[in-house]
Order: structure tokens, then C-alpha cells, then sequence
């Protein structure tokens, strides 16, 4: 599809969702209703379930299913990259500013088209298991210089392969979820023995993350060639962080409790296939990697993304990092191919997110904790003030997007507030 | 209840099913049809169901509810300690000897009780995160001081928190599951670059794990005071581990593909209450936890492990490791406690795993690593043959029991075989 297509639905050229996107989503009408899948459009959301009932799926995978009147993209997810392309295409055509079909059906458009401020956007996927990778090479660079010094920074392994750890699949909240500052224990350098109590140094993490579409069987693996298969759509990650917890904590097996008090997603899910324009290559990788990782091709993806802090006393959202997806060292394909080469099985709806994407510049880190460098170099507020770590009221807002001509294809934002910490139990 | 109570169906007294016990597991009767929840007593299964359809628990929180025809134990964990209370209550009373409601029912008899040889044994819930602790203070030490030497074994936060991390729930499997030998990355201590190919070091672990029942809302704890009421259910869990894999890999964050290429567990889940008679204190604490880990009264259970194995050349099953679920450090409370005091929220059906349980003594260590000391002193098996690390076509069986008067509540068993890896497609 070339950018001069258009909807007849009005789109602004700012828009994140253009007929170029078409993402996924799981809502439910404020007005009530059961929760069903829809694609963004402009600033309208497009009830595929009642597409489907309209018949104009019935020459797709999806027909006699109900797969689109269910809660979650699960079972469209697992139907592969085929059912997934023809849905597309219908969809584009059905919103094609030459196509009548849904155009001129007043009846249909005014079941199947939901201004987006009247729906509630749900977690898109029932996520099995959820994998954060840690592949930007400045992120982990960063990180390993302040944790372990500059000497061992970046561990051997890293360069070899894609380093990732399972994170929590039942804390992973949609996006406009509140966030409560964990409790937890730290120890500060200075401390003779561990505190309890809430986290003091309260984190965001950039990420992308993409949802697994058939998976495979546990004992085989994804070769390279065939891992782009397996995505489904992408989504915005806040990977929210306790430092201090995670510093006493996470030797030897790799942080806990830092984690899994909330990780949150965008509503969105784009699909991969609107991001094929955007494709480019990814950064050299020397030395080169084992044959099970090589990708032949480009693995990496121009998404613009952009973190904003708004708070008590920050009216205006600002911006404090501006960072990109094709940063990242590893791509989606390498990581998916590490993540089963063991034979470890993925099933549809899995989570897999890249980790911080921090860029080479300062204006570029993907966290607090490089912003600030644990710290030392306070972030300068627009109203005057200083931030070290996300204090209580603060959201975070992550954005991204790629660039056409003359339209964007986005994903929306994925934001959450910071609630103050329960009472100490302890 | 008192251990002179007996059932109407004969138990012999080395049985790991009378009942005293009356574990839970999912099964299918080999004849056909659907899955559907039992009990094991003796060499039978009792079939719930059955029970539920001809009105036995019409008194319970079950009643209506079909419960015990779904494929899993999850809707029944949701219900809370009450309801299995009185469940068991329930079906303990009809396998009595002097009660005649299904002692005197041959229709009923029929229906409901399978000969456990005559059906096949599903993994008992549906696991929707795994967490796996290392709450062995002489495993941790060992294996501590194996990867990074004596002075550095224990990393100073191990006696203030039970260390733990998450698992990867898609690859958990129930027992008599075949396990393939997982292809990695490794890089031995003489490589100059890392190798790719099989495992070499192929281990088991000795664990237990535990089911959760209601579990907690994100952003809430649940106080180690109530933190039993959250424990469905026990089963053994064996921990397959890629040593090789794990050395090279799991700095910073954690084994990854070392682990997550399987987890087998046994099919029947012990519940908590089956266990009650043999609780016991757990170990001295030193330094005192923080006041949200400190618990209240006996946290331990005298359950004895023990490790066989089976394989080729090997035909008679050779005892291993001998070692008991009361030599952990942490307690399962303690576990619970910590694993959702920053508001990470557990769900039913979730797994927590002990972590090997090491003992103190050279025939208790629980799994190769430890008890060849990473290869240096070989196994001598019976058959004349040496074991560093599992070989294809091995077999491991943990099994477990607690020993009564007379009677035995035991967890039967937890069995794998090693397949040989596919061929190295690097």
C-alpha cells in the first residue's frame, strides 16, 4: 500500500493511526458491552466483531470463529502470519475512501465505529509469559558501568547473545494503570544492615515490546529465518523499576521484586507488517554472532520514541528523553531465535520486550537511572526543579512512532502515575 | 484426623495415598473422555466429578459450579481454604470405612473410582507464572562457591531475603514427560570464543513447589501470617538445569535458557492440611529477618526426598540423593511473604519451587552439580559405570513422602527421561 491511499475516514497527518497502521486493540463502549477487538482509525476505533457479523470476514481464517468478539487477541494471534495478512488487507480495503462497502453503510458504521473517547482499551493479550532481553549495547554499557565499575561493565557474555530473563506475566497492566510504589528491602552503601520500606529510587524503563503469534512446539526451536514469523505486533513497554531494590537483590539469579510490582503496555498492538516501510538496518555486531543468530537482511526498525514527565507542579508534559528502536544492538528475530534454540516453547500471546532502548546520547538514555546517572546529574524541570527518581504523582508517558511521508505510523502512548507507597507493615 | 481411621478401599501401609493424604490431580481415564479432577487413594482414582454429578457436595462451595469437570485445578484453588476444607472433609468422610454413601453405591463405586493404571495424568493447573527460590542455604553455598568461590558463595543479601527469580511457566510439564537435551551456548573455561551444541552438563534438580489458591490484587502483600492460607497444594518439582549453559549466561540477570527448556512436576498435589502432622520448626534464622519475614511458630515439613536413577545399563533404579523438604532455610510463608511484599500479585494455579534441596551431608546434595562437585568427583553407580552429568536416556525420579504411624502421605513421583538433542542446526 503506497502513502497516497487514504480512508474515508479523516485522518490528521499528526495521527498515529492512519489507514498505513491499522493496529489492534481489545475494547469495551463506555456505553457497556462485552470486551471485543477493534483497530484504531483516525480517532475512531473499528469494531471487527461487528465486521465479522456483517459477513466481511468471510473469506478470511477468521470466519465462523468469533475470534474478534473474544477478550483478547489470543486466538487471532495464533492463527499465523497468512490469516493474519488477509485480515489486514480487508480491513484496508474496507476503509478505502473508494470502497462503498462500509462507507455508504450508515447501519454498519454506526454499530461498527466507536469515537475513541467512548471506549475503554483493555490489555490486548492474555500474556502466558512475559521476557524482558537487555539489547541495547548503551543501556547495558550504562548500567554495568555504574553497578560494577567501567572494567566489567558489559559482562562476556554480551556480545554473544542476546542476555534476557523472565519477567512477571500477571503484573503486566495496560496502559492508564496506576502504579504503586512498591515497598521493599535495599540496602544503602552506608547502611550496616538492610531497610524496609518504600522504594527511593523509583524507575521507568523505554521498551518495545511484541506479542508471539503461533508459537512453538516446547523442544524446537524458531530458526532465525523464520522468527519475524512468529510477531505478531508491537507494543510500548514501561519496564517500571525499584533501583534500590534491584541493587541488593539481584545477584545471582537477576532481579525480582525490582520488577514485578507493574510492567505496562500501550492498548495498541502494531501490527509488523505496518512497520515494514520502516525497516532498516541494525548496527554491526562484532564479533559476529553464532550461526543460530545471524540475520541475513535488515533486523532493525526506525521507531521514533519519546518519554514525557508530567506531575504535581509539571502542568506541561516534558520531554526528557528522545531515544529509538533501532538503537537496539539485538533484534526482535535474534532474540526470538535465543529465546527457543534451547527448545523453550512460546505460546500465543507471550510477551518478549527488548529492554531499555537507550541511544549514544545523553538527551537519548531510556531511564532514570542513566538520565540522572544513578543520580549525580539531576534532570533540570522546565518549572525549576530537579528529578532524580520518579517521585509520587509523577506519569510517565512513552510514546513512538515512524515517520512516512506526510503520515505517521504510531503506537500511541503507554502512560502511568505513581501512587505513594502503602504504609510500612514492617 | 487420627491415623486409625481407615478407608473402605485397601491401603497398604507403604502406599503414598491413604487417606490420611487424598491428593489432587487432573486426569483422563485411558477408555476416553474429557479430563476432570480426582483424588488418588491407594491404587485408585477417585473420580470428583462423579461425586459432584450424584450430588455429594451439594454442603460445599463447589455445588453447581461443575468445577471438577474443568481440564484444571485452577477454579477450585480460587475458592480459598474453606471451601477445600470442607471438600476434603467432605470426600474423606465417603472413602470411610464405616460410611456406606459410596461404600455401598456400586454404581457409583463404578463410575467414580479408576484404577490409577487406567488413566493418564495431566498437569494438575494451569500455570500462569513460575517462580523458582534458592532457599537451600547449603545448596546456595554450594553452588556459591563452585561459580564463584568460597569467599564469595552466599552474596551478602542471602540471609536477609529468600532469593528467587522467575521461571518460565510454558515449559512446565507434567511427569513422564520426555526431556530433550537443550543445544545453547557455552564457553568452557579453554575457549577462547563461546561453542554452540548440545549441553554437556545436563542436571536435575530436587525441588518442591507449591500451587497458589486465591492469590493477592496488585499492589497488595499478603502478611506472612496469612500467607499459608494461600498455599493450595505441594507437588515435586524437578528443575532440569544446563550447568554449561547456566555458567556462561546467567550474568547479570539470571539462568535463562539453562532452565526454561523444562520443569517436570508430580501430578498429584498434596494439599497442606495432608501435611499438617508432620510440620516442624525450620532451621535457626541469624541474622533475624526483617520484621515482614518473621513468622510465627513451625514453617517447615518433615518430608523426605529422595533422587533415583534409571538409564541404560542401569536397570535397576539407583538412589542418588536422599534428602527432606525441612532442611530449607526459607519457608514456603517466608517465600510468599517476600515475593509479594512490593505488590507483585500471585494468581491461582502459580508455582513457587524451593530451589534445590540441598542437605548437609554429601548423600542429601540435590543435584549433580553439587553432588559430583561440578564434575571433579564422578557418581559410581552399582553397575560399575561413572556419572558426572545426566547422559541421554537417563532417568530421573524424585519422589517423596512424609512417614506416620503405620501410613505414609507421600507425593508419589516426579519422572523424566533424557532424549538425545535434535542435531545442531548451527
Amino acid at each position: 500500500m503506497v502513502s497516497t491511499e487514504r480512508s474515508f475516514i479523516e485522518v490528521d497527518p499528526q495521527s498515529h493511526f492512519p489507514i498505513h497502521n491499522l493496529p489492534y486493540g481489545v475494547f469495551r463502549p463506555l456505553s457497556g458491552g462485552d470486551p471485543r477487538i477493534g483497530v484504531a482509525i483516525g480517532s475512531y476505533v473499528l469494531d471487527l466483531a461487528a465486521l465479522d457479523k456483517a459477513g466481511h470476514f468471510h473469506a478470511t481464517a477468521v470466519a465462523g470463529k468469533d475470534i474478534f468478539s473474544q477478550p483478547s487477541l489470543n486466538a487471532f494471534m495464533a492463527l499465523g502470519r497468512t490469516a493474519w495478512r488477509k485480515v489486514r488487507a480487508q480491513v484496508q480495503q474496507l476503509l478505502r475512501a473508494d470502497e462503498p462497502a462500509l462507507r455508504d453503510d450508515a447501519v454498519l458504521r454506526a454499530a461498527a465505529l466507536h469515537p475513541i473517547h467512548d471506549v475503554e482499551l483493555l490489555l490486548p493479550a492474555q500474556i502466558g509469559d512475559y521476557t524482558d532481553f537487555y539489547a541495547s549495547k548503551y543501556h547495558a554499557s550504562n548500567v554495568g558501568t555504574m553497578f560494577r565499575g567501567k572494567e566489567n561493565a558489559l559482562m562476556p557474555n554480551w556480545t554473544h547473545l542476546p542476555v534476557g530473563y523472565h519477567g512477571r506475566a500477571s503484573s503486566v497492566v495496560v496502559s492508564g494503570t496506576d502504579v504503586r510504589r512498591p515497598l521493599g528491602q535495599m540496602k544503602p552503601a552506608d547502611a550496616q544492615a538492610p531497610l524496609f520500606g518504600p522504594s527511593r529510587q523509583l524507575d521507568f524503563e523505554l521498551e518495545l515490546g511484541w506479542l508471539i503469534g503461533p508459537g512453538n512446539e516446547l523442544g524446537q526451536s524458531v530458526p532465525i529465518e523464520q522468527a519475524e514469523e512468529q510477531i505478531f505486533g508491537l507494543v510500548l513497554v514501561n519496564d517500571w523499576s525499584a533501583r534500590d531494590i534491584q541493587a541488593w537483590e539481584y545477584q545471582p539469579l537477576g532481579p525480582f521484586l525490582a520488577k514485578n510490582f507493574a510492567t505496562s503496555i500501550s492498548p495498541w498492538v502494531v501490527p509488523l507488517e505496518a512497520l515494514e516501510p520502516f525497516r532498516v538496518a541494525g548496527p554491526e555486531q562484532e564479533p559476529a554472532p553464532l550461526p543460530y543468530l545471524q540475520q541475513a537482511g535488515a533486523g532493525a526498525f526506525d521507531i521514533q520514541l519519546q518519554v514525557g514527565l508530567t506531575g504535581e507542579g509539571i502542568e506541561t508534559s516534558q520531554t526528557i528523553s528522545a531515544s529509538n528502536f533501532k538503537y537496539l544492538y539485538w533484534s526482535m528475530a535474534q532474540q526470538i531465535a535465543h529465546h527457543t534454540v534451547g527448545g523453550c516453547n512460546l505460546r500465543p500471546g507471550d510477551l518478549l520486550a527488548s529492554g531499555t532502548i537507550s541511544g549514544p546520547t545523553k538527551d537519548s538514555l531510556g531511564c532514570m537511572l542513566e538520565l540522572t546517572w544513578r543520580g549525580t546529574e539531576p534532570l533540570q524541570l522546565h518549572n525549576g526543579e530537579q528529578r532524580i527518581w520518579l517521585e509520587d504523582g509523577d506519569e510517565v508517558s512513552i510514546t513512538g512512532w515512524c515517520q512516512g511521508e506526510g503520515y505517521r505510523v504510531g503506537f500511541g502512548e503507554v502512560t502511568g502515575r505513581v501512587l505513594p507507597a502503602h504504609d510500612n507493615p514492617a
